[in-house]
């Protein structure tokens, strides 16, 4: 027996991985390798976007051995100023040894932009792989193939051969992006919204700097105060969660994670990577207290939000919804709901303060109304801000100048440190400028309620992260640690009674004779299966005979069994009916082992309906997976029925994730169903697969996450 | 018998209700009553925004009693040139007497902005009867109450006392809006994207003007070319449907519909009127040709790209897609599939043209990966668009004017009148202004790969929604017309047969002697029920015993039958396992009667996993209602089960809505279960509820629509 050491939980004083990326985006000196005098080049889209850096007077050198008017090599240019970074606009074949070049003339830091690489195969998987043996040689750091490169304008550093980077704003939003398309896109996506940038990396293939080793260096860098993180493939599954896991708490992360419907042919054309699963990429990263979202809209609304203001943890944060006009906050209230924010309503002493301040016809509960608004709208965000169930102001408003300064009023505003994100609708430079002031004053502004709505969204989604019990070992809980296969369904359920999971009373029987003492012990109405560990799908064959109750039926039964080939018989009592889940751990090959929570049944499975966690899971986290399920409601009392123990499921699922963390020798481990009946959980049947089972039914056990 | 008339297929020639607005949308001359000289008041607000009216020459009068300096009264205002429009600003209280002057004194349509009616509850009720009552009498036309008013910018109108509503530019697109705050938040949005306004309508209150009538003037107004629909509650659910039916063959429609979630306490307040169901809405709105969107955004993408161009008539049409940036286009490409975009292999022909003008590394047999954008881009687009499987071309790109001026690029591109929707990524004056061009060459153009795909995806969803047939009567078909209830089982069964719609075998016996009579004819396994029209719950009550084969167990099961009080029972042939569906047709308090799909099961229930149509429908329609259920992979050869006839489905469907339509005395009728079985769909249950089975168990007979 062991005790799990839990993954997600940083280790005081441990080395951040990936070490120091300063010399990449803060260099002291650069080298163009490959510069041209070409317009059309890269290496002179390069050199013109980085002429910049030479105007904050850091080391600027032009490489090219083929151009007298240039440095010959990067050691000549390091014999004028030091060289941390060099930027590599050669040809893939000829990028190997440049880079080790440049390694011996003390770069410590390159970037190649170029493609032909694995993405392209052929021979492009040698030079990729040459790329790769050169950093690890030299321990230089590389940052590409194949990306449009990285801008970080504090350091006035713009290695990117897009227009228009160079005009980036400094800022606070930072842009890890696996794709440098994605890069640009979502940086002039920020600048639109209002936002500089304090770096924006494109990783491309990714040979050596990754996204972990991006985010342990932002979590450092004073600049950055959100990151937007862009996911195609992941690689290292547990790297990445544990990099977001030890960034969140110190800066939000927002995730957006492509990939959810078939793109794959195009996908692996891209990095030459193959697609990793999207749920479950999803579920790891919130796991790990990423914002995780769907669009690149929602990105940007998260993190405009997040970059100026994170709430307080809580569990369940409550907004005070404030609208101008009745017809965009019925719009904002809808969006709301969508994404289960809570709107309370508002105490009596509340309600009796807005009655002071606002005319008599207007909703006053929550949403609060507040009419045409006058010079009253700075108390009213004061009183709702005041309500000890609002933890955010989520406000709409049109620009109405003629009525009042709004942008003054709610900058004015005493909300007593309550957040607040406004959409003020309008058109022009006036409302424009209005927006910018907001932002300035640390309001999130945006144009529209589903921006208000958005923003909302990851603020919630971030504090309640951050507000869940950081993974640790569950108390007292100890879980076998050498379990090895084949397992026939006795033995699994042994192991799950183990585990502290119920199981219906039963009885093996190895003849008719012991199946009819057993079926009078058990009493009532019994299931008469055939136990053998390598039937998987017992009901397949005919192997299972439920409800029987008389020595008759048992008798037939029995002699069914035998009839294909039982041996042994198990004899079970029968279980009231109910809800019946299906709940599993398995390894996925990207991120270890996962807990996996479903409904029963085909129409679950053909919605993919199911709740993932990575394990080792806190019990307390995985008490939350039921509510992630479309069909959560047929757990909470459905018609009459049984209200599932989310907490005792939370345990059941933790203690199989711990299992599979604690066994590498176990495959999977799936108990279906796991019934929800009045009396509680109880599983039903389950099924072990070690590595040495070779892994017969893996293709059928469960529905695609 | 009878034959079905079609609800939604227009008479031709028949007069088009609501008449016409024109005095309301482009008055001669307009009266303010209650204009006033203090800035903070509506009728001063409303005068200033007006004021642009004068200035193009129309007659302009302010009207105020207790101003001397003004016009007295409306009659007197008239007296000076035609007043067309009577701007109302006073109280609620005063508003009818003076909708009543402006009517005598010739004005032909009224505008009331205030609140204080129906939406305020109280005396409000009584004042609004009275507004009712005046345009009853007088036949006046009134806007409101309780809006922001209109902004018609062709006619120099602009009745709204929103600042900036009066620096809306004239456009193309037309706003109709429950809300007046809405209707100025998308006017705005509009502008954000770069498009103007031909008429934009808060309809308030909608005492006489609703959203039908302005859709049936919209259809003759030469400046609209899209028409963005905002719906919060429906009060003739048949007037709204016929009107989007005659305007989206000329026109298209987009309409957003508020109240996916629980807002009704606030939605309530707003107008005074009950929510209307939003599945049923949407269903509704989509089966008259409209697009119905999400939320304000996608409404904003696909009016922009709908006012702009829109793809011929197609059952499924074809979209290119074109990136000059992998990772931008792998977001474009997932989202297309999240919209069950086509996005079709090239031919060889094109591959092999693409192939010369493209680097040899990128992707190209759709999406197509440009690669860094050249001189050679025009000739890319005009390639893939020849394509014989393309219809629409998607494409993104970041601005980089080093490589080629992509706008010019893009619109000299012959794509032979495949339409274009171009997302150009980037900051500043010169991508803004080259998506202006874009704009005003045809193409719609966004700013990211979002809006690429929201715009796509409404010029499909049009396309499809146009190249449906028109519903019209089933030839050939006809309904029994004189239903009228109880109906048992066997009744309701026969009803079913005469219908076209399988039932198993069975017989009706009221004897023990007779059952076993049955049990011999019918053979093989049987299902014996408890027959009787007041037992709509069977099984609730130990009525139902399936799998009956020998005369023993026959015997006791009628026993079991007795005991509950049978005194009739029905012997039915069992059919064979497969999907369960349930298909039922009842009246919606809205819209009338509807038609409505889902699977079987306490799942898919509690997902409430429904399609809804209205009835009659089309047997085509109705078709291609199980593509929209979420768990349809179940009846497409689910894991080697029976593939669903979708065609088949379509005739029953349409036959049970024909059969609502048809008896005005039937309630529902619903067959649960449906069962795709290998042998095709047959009918395993069936319950018909007319006005005069008291509804006993209306409460739980389907999922929350």
């Amino acid at each position: 027996m062991t005790t799990i050491a839990p993954r997600l939980h940083p280790t005081p004083g441990h080395p951040v991985p990936g070490g120091d990326l300063a010399a990449l985006f803060a260099p002291r000196g650069i080298a163009v390798v490959g510069a041209s005098r070409a317009p059309g080049k890269l290496g002179a889209a390069m050199a013109r976007s980085l002429s910049g850096f030479a105007g904050r007077g850091g080391h600027f050198a032009l490489v090219n051995s083929r151009d007298t008017a240039l440095y010959p090599n990067v050691a000549a240019a390091a014999a004028d100023g030091p060289i941390d970074l060099a930027v590599l606009c050669v040809p893939a074949p000829a990028c190997p040894s440049a880079l080790a070049d440049a390694a011996e003339a003390g770069a410590r830091a390159a970037v190649v932009c170029g493609g032909g690489f694995a993405e392209a195969g052929g021979d492009g998987i040698a030079h990729q792989r040459a790329l790769a043996a050169v950093t690890a040689d030299t321990g230089i750091r590389l940052l590409g193939p194949n990306t449009s490169g990285f801008i970080a304008p504090h350091a006035g550093v713009t290695a990117s051969f897009v227009a228009g980077a160079a005009h980036l704003r400094p800022g606070k939003v930072a842009v890890v992006a696996a794709s440098g398309g994605v890069n640009h896109a979502l940086a002039f996506l920020f600048a639109e919204a209002g936002h500089g940038v304090s770096l924006a990396v494109g990783l491309g293939n990714g040979v050596d700097v990754t996204a972990p080793d991006v985010l342990d260096h932002l979590a450092d860098d004073p600049e950055t105060t959100a990151v937007a993180l862009h996911v195609e493939s992941v690689s290292d599954g547990p790297r990445l969660v544990s990099a977001v896991a030890r960034l969140t708490p110190r800066k939000p992360v927002v995730a957006l994670v492509v990939g959810r419907h078939d793109i794959g042919e195009f996908a692996a054309s891209h990095t030459g990577n193959l697609a990793t699963s999207w749920r479950t990429t999803r579920a790891a990263l919130t796991q790990a207290g990423a914002v995780v979202v769907g669009d690149e809209r929602e990105l940007v609304d998260a993190v405009s939000a997040l970059a100026t203001t994170r709430l307080h943890p809580a569990a369940d944060p409550g907004v005070g919804v404030l609208t101008a006009q009745a017809g965009p906050g019925l719009l904002l209230l809808d969006d709301l709901r969508g994404r289960a924010a809570r709107v309370p309503e508002l105490t009596p002493n509340t309600q009796n303060a807005l009655s002071e301040l606002l005319p008599p016809l207007t909703f006053q509960r929550n949403p609060v109304d507040t009419g045409r608004p006058g010079p009253e709208i700075s108390q009213v965000f004061a009183t709702v801000a005041a309500d000890p169930a609002v933890d955010v102001l989520a406000a709409y408003a049109l620009h109405e100048p003629d009525a009042i300064d709004l942008v003054a009023a709610i900058v004015g505003a005493d909300t007593g440190g309550v957040p607040v994100v406004v959409g003020l609708g309008g058109t022009g430079e006036a409302v424009e400028a209005g927006r910018r002031s907001l932002l300035e004053a640390g309001i999130p502004a945006t144009t529209d309620p589903r921006g208000v709505a958005a923003a909302i969204g990851a603020l919630l989604t971030d504090a309640q992260a951050r507000h869940r019990e950081p993974d640790r070992p569950r108390r007292g809980q100890s879980v076998p640690d050498d379990v090895t296969g084949p397992h026939d369904e006795n033995q699994a359920k042994d192991l799950l009674d183990r585990l502290g999971i119920a199981t219906p009373p039963r009885r093996v029987c190895d003849s008719h004779s012991a199946a009819r003492v057993a079926l009078t012990e058990l009493g009532g109405r019994v299931a008469v299966k055939v136990l053998d560990a390598h039937v998987l799908h017992k009901t397949d064959i005919g192997g299972v005979h439920l409800g029987v109750s008389t020595p008759d039926d048992l008798e037939a039964a029995l002699r069914a069994l035998d009839a294909v080939g039982a041996r042994r018989y198990l004899i079970e009592r029968m279980a009231p009916s109910g809800v019946d889940l299906v709940l599993g751990a398995r390894r996925d090959p990207v991120f270890g082992p996962i807990v996996l929570l479903g409904l029963g049944g085909t129409t679950a499975e053909a919605l993919a309906d199911v709740a993932i966690r990575l394990a080792p899971v806190s019990a307390s986290d995985a008490a939350a997976m039921p509510r992630e399920l479309a069909g959560a409601a047929l757990l909470d009392g459905w018609r009459g029925g049984p209200v599932l123990d989310t907490a005792a499921l939370g345990e059941t699922a933790a203690a199989l994730g711990d299992l599979l963390a604690a066994n590498p020798a176990l495959e999977e481990i799936e108990v279906n169903p796991l019934r929800l009946t009045s009396n509680g959980l109880v599983a039903l049947d389950a099924v072990i697969i070690t590595h040495q089972d070779h892994k017969r039914e893996a293709d059928d056990a469960q529905p695609d996450q």
